[in-house]
């Protein structure tokens, strides 16, 4: 038999968009011989429509296109995602369900049993989980349907403090005991480079453990900050990897699932080239979805703004992208001049603006309410804010979305300005570290330098007072980002992390800088999420909290 | 039986002073006889810790806090709040519990069975539902003790179409099987103008419905937007309020369970009154909490500013707060003449600054990059960014924090400048429509004119442009806001509110401005939330839908 994997980039709520693409998918199918097409967790409606999902004329619009699509198969049957009614009257409204549709019709419809509720995932919120199972026979086959986190059964709780299994159900193994022949498992599962192995090693091991070939399908696509990367499989009985379609792009691929064939797999891809494509899908998504072409950054000369220049033109076309070169008194010489050899090797629009005058009016403005007070930290977020506004103007102008060039160390201990460098639409680097924006400006200049290497080796700096380097008030990038990782992404303690050898005074520093920002995040543009924990959605810490953690 | 409730206001993660205040109110408790004393959900950390709860030092110190209080329990018993770990090996390894201590020890643990997943909630993302259901015995009573939604258990889906029984467990109807003699909820409930009644309806009708007398104790205090207002109650058998406690502050009684006594209630009092309080209590604990004293914000004259100056006086003190008055060309002579009463009746230091030589600067730095195209939206936003600036440079020089002034029309359709007046620590009335920051302004005028007259009665300009009205890009606000409220907390399609009379186009344009503007809200200050549904944490809405509803 043929099935057809059918990985595919959807919009949320565009219900027209998803329709046709996935009309479109099902008569290639069809027309190349394939029996059954099988579409991602939620396609109908684009994962997750969140509180959307809380809203009649959403469901309306769903069911308006289950009901289109269900035309189409005919000859064909089709799996695909959907949000549908639980009739029971008791619990959560919804399901999250794979719907099997055969001729013309909804032949059966399987509910998503295990619902992530931890880092980004609510799915509690909206859906109630299914506690009944059966097969869906098809062709003399019977199918063991699942829904992403269904496999996922294993996975332990996030609490630094001992780990508990957080579910207590195994849907294959309740599966299993009606003797499937076939597992199926669509997904919306996001990119986490730290992540990658383990879904893998769970899709592999789940079809050794039950001896079936398993088919998975997963969403491919940014959404806003999440980043789903594909990678659909196909895995034999033994947990061998057979087909595996594209990362960060949208691919089709029919197998046929009785015939021994060659092995079709991805080339192997070096993380920090992951990385790099990740975040180019996330900026090219977000202004696509957005319904924008053109971006704007400020490009400093310094290796964050240089490394967001490149991956915005490379995901928007460098004749979409318009930079701001903004020095200011205390900018190097060396600032500009990189800036402007970037512009030209990119091919990107750039202008100068010095910013000293705006500078001097609002300090002019401001001397009599600062009479007799000597400059501080206000003087270098003036700047700061005047580059903001600047930017902002050429983005209302032009219709040129900002790109925030934060990266996640700086987030992480609030080194930047608000409505100054924090400003923009996307945070392309807030999920980033300091050392790992090196490894993806080393990754550019691969073939060639096209950002200039006095960018990248250059100390640090934000240039706002005379001779400022990031160490005046950080500690190295790799010791800090040492220290962040353990703290934010393994959740470690700092008694735990000072036992690693990492130095007392630094570490609760590190730990008391993270905590006393959580109000500079929470005004954050959405972060580009690559790894398994950025700031936003899938960390929510208490402002007010009192925390010397 | 005397039985005192301990209606405090705790801090997230501040260990120290929550179990200072604790022990305070258990010595208090025992010197004036009582038996008994109850405190609310999670009182040892506060409500709500959210991921905090993940970490191990969290959990360390809970524990420490627990044995501390613990040895204060001799000769009175106590209930406190806190988190304790699932030591099942499965499910989420927290449980959110009431912990009943009794002769210096923990004698019993109890769990909550009904954790909130909607709106604001998020409580199984931690916490493991309780499924063991047993009584407390102390001093010949049997005590049902239970959790804030535990009691909860009608709570309907919040669906546009159709509701369900949320749960499907009543844990009265388990504990009543056991014979109680006395119902005690401990909770974390946040104050919403639209829900207040709902409260009381449901804890009066499970003490009749039982026929059992009901010990409600409540939290009181604001943690960020969530504000919650106390109002810890008595209720007899009957199902009649015998006491009730403070809204919005801190209070303390002792009851005798068995007595017949006066009712002792609180005075009625106006819902604009209570969202006033509100309000002042919510800026009162977020700068208290994050170690703040001082307000800054921009005075433009109009209604809006002026609601909030009156707001922090009364929150912080007048001499807590200095605001600046920042006129354009295109302020009206009124509005620095309004602004300026309105300082003058409140005592608190303002300053003004003309904005036109920086709006200058700036125009002049662009005037290349913009040769040759007409102004549009952008120089406004210019305007309404320099002011940002002004006030977030007086922010940093003195330590005041911004207050934004955005109400929850300009929030819901995005009128108002991402980075200009958008800016700010927190919003304070992010959560209130247009039309009610009129009726608080009447509530703050109803003994003397505070704020002047004609900040009230003039029509609403944003003053960017010659001769701007409000009107000019919206509806009339007192059409607006009543579609707002069905569009946003009723969750009604834009046919179905079409339906009930209003403008067709007036409708989808308003629908269409708050679905596109989720961008801007994803950067705004928190907000304090007063309704059942505020922009913010408890309505999740994804950014790159295509959504026309």
């Amino acid at each position: 038999m043929k099935v057809a994997l059918a990985q595919l980039n959807f919009h949320i709520g565009n219900f027209h968009s998803n329709r046709e693409k996935i009309i479109a998918h099902i008569r290639k199918a069809k027309h190349a011989g394939a029996r059954l097409v099988v579409f991602s967790e939620l396609s109908v409606c684009g994962y997750h429509p969140y509180d959307l999902l809380e809203r009649e004329e959403f469901l309306e619009w769903t069911n308006e296109s289950i009901e289109i699509i269900g035309k189409e198969c005919i000859g064909i049957a089709a799996i695909i995602g959907a949000p549908t009614i639980n009739k029971s009257q008791k619990g959560k409204k919804l399901y999250n369900s794979a719907l099997f549709i055969e001729d013309g019709k909804i032949k059966q419809v399987i509910h998503k049993t295990l619902l992530p509720t931890y880092d980004i995932f609510d799915e509690y919120r909206h859906f109630e989980p299914n506690n009944n199972f059966s097969l869906v026979e098809f062709m003399g086959k019977k199918l063991a349907i699942t829904i992403c986190e269904d496999l996922w059964d294993d996975q332990p709780t996030n609490n630094s403090f001992g780990r508990n299994k957080l579910y207590s159900k195994t849907p294959l193994e309740e599966l299993s005991r009606l003797k499937p022949n076939l597992i199926i498992n669509i997904a919306a599962s996001p990119f986490a480079y730290d992540q990658e192995g383990k879904r893998k090693e769970i899709l592999t091991r789940n079809a050794r453990k039950y001896n079936l070939p398993l088919i998975y399908v997963n969403q491919v696509g940014a959404q806003t900050e999440l980043i789903f990367d594909g990678g659909s499989m196909c895995i034999n009985q033994k947990g061998e990897v057979e087909h595996e379609l594209a990362y960060f792009s949208e691919d089709f691929r029919i197998i046929d699932i009785e015939a021994q064939n060659e092995k079709n797999l991805q080339p192997v891809f070096s993380e920090i080239g992951k990385i790099h494509d990740a975040l180019i899908l996330g900026i090219k998504d977000y202004f696509g979805k957005m319904g924008f072409s053109r971006a704007t950054l400020g490009l400093s000369g310094g290796i964050d703004s240089a490394v967001v220049a490149v991956l915005a033109a490379r995901a928007l076309g460098p004749e979409n992208v318009r930079v701001l070169l903004m020095p200011s008194k205390f900018s190097s010489e060396h600032s500009v001049e990189d800036a402007e050899i970037l512009a030209r090797n990119l091919g990107i629009k750039h202008e100068l603006i010095e910013i000293q005058p705006m500078v001097d009016a609002f300090e002019k403005g401001l001397a009599n309410s600062f009479e007799g007070l000597s400059p501080d930290i206000t003087e270098e977020n003036i700047q700061a804010r005047t580059r903001g506004v600047l930017l902002m103007a050429i983005s209302n102008k032009f219709g040129n979305i900002l790109l925030n060039t934060t990266n996640k160390s700086e987030c992480a201990v609030g080194y930047g300005t608000l409505y100054g460098d924090m400003n923009g639409g996307l945070s392309v680097l807030g999920d980033v570290y300091k050392t790992d924006v090196y490894r993806l400006a080393r990754f550019i200049n691969i073939q060639s330098e096209i950002i200039p290497e006095n960018s990248i080796t250059k100390p640090p700096s934000a240039e706002l007072k005379p001779g400022q380097k990031d160490t005046d008030s950080l500690p190295d990038y790799h010791i800090l980002d040492q220290i962040l990782f353990r703290y934010i992404e393994l959740n470690q303690a700092p008694v735990e992390i000072i036992n690693q050898g990492f130095n007392e005074d630094i570490v609760k520093r590190t730990a008391r800088m993270v905590n006393s920002n959580e109000y500079k995040r929470f005004q954050a543009p959405p972060i580009l999420r690559i790894s398994s924990k950025a700031f936003g959605f899938g960390r929510r810490m208490p402002l007010v909290a009192r925390y010397e953690g």
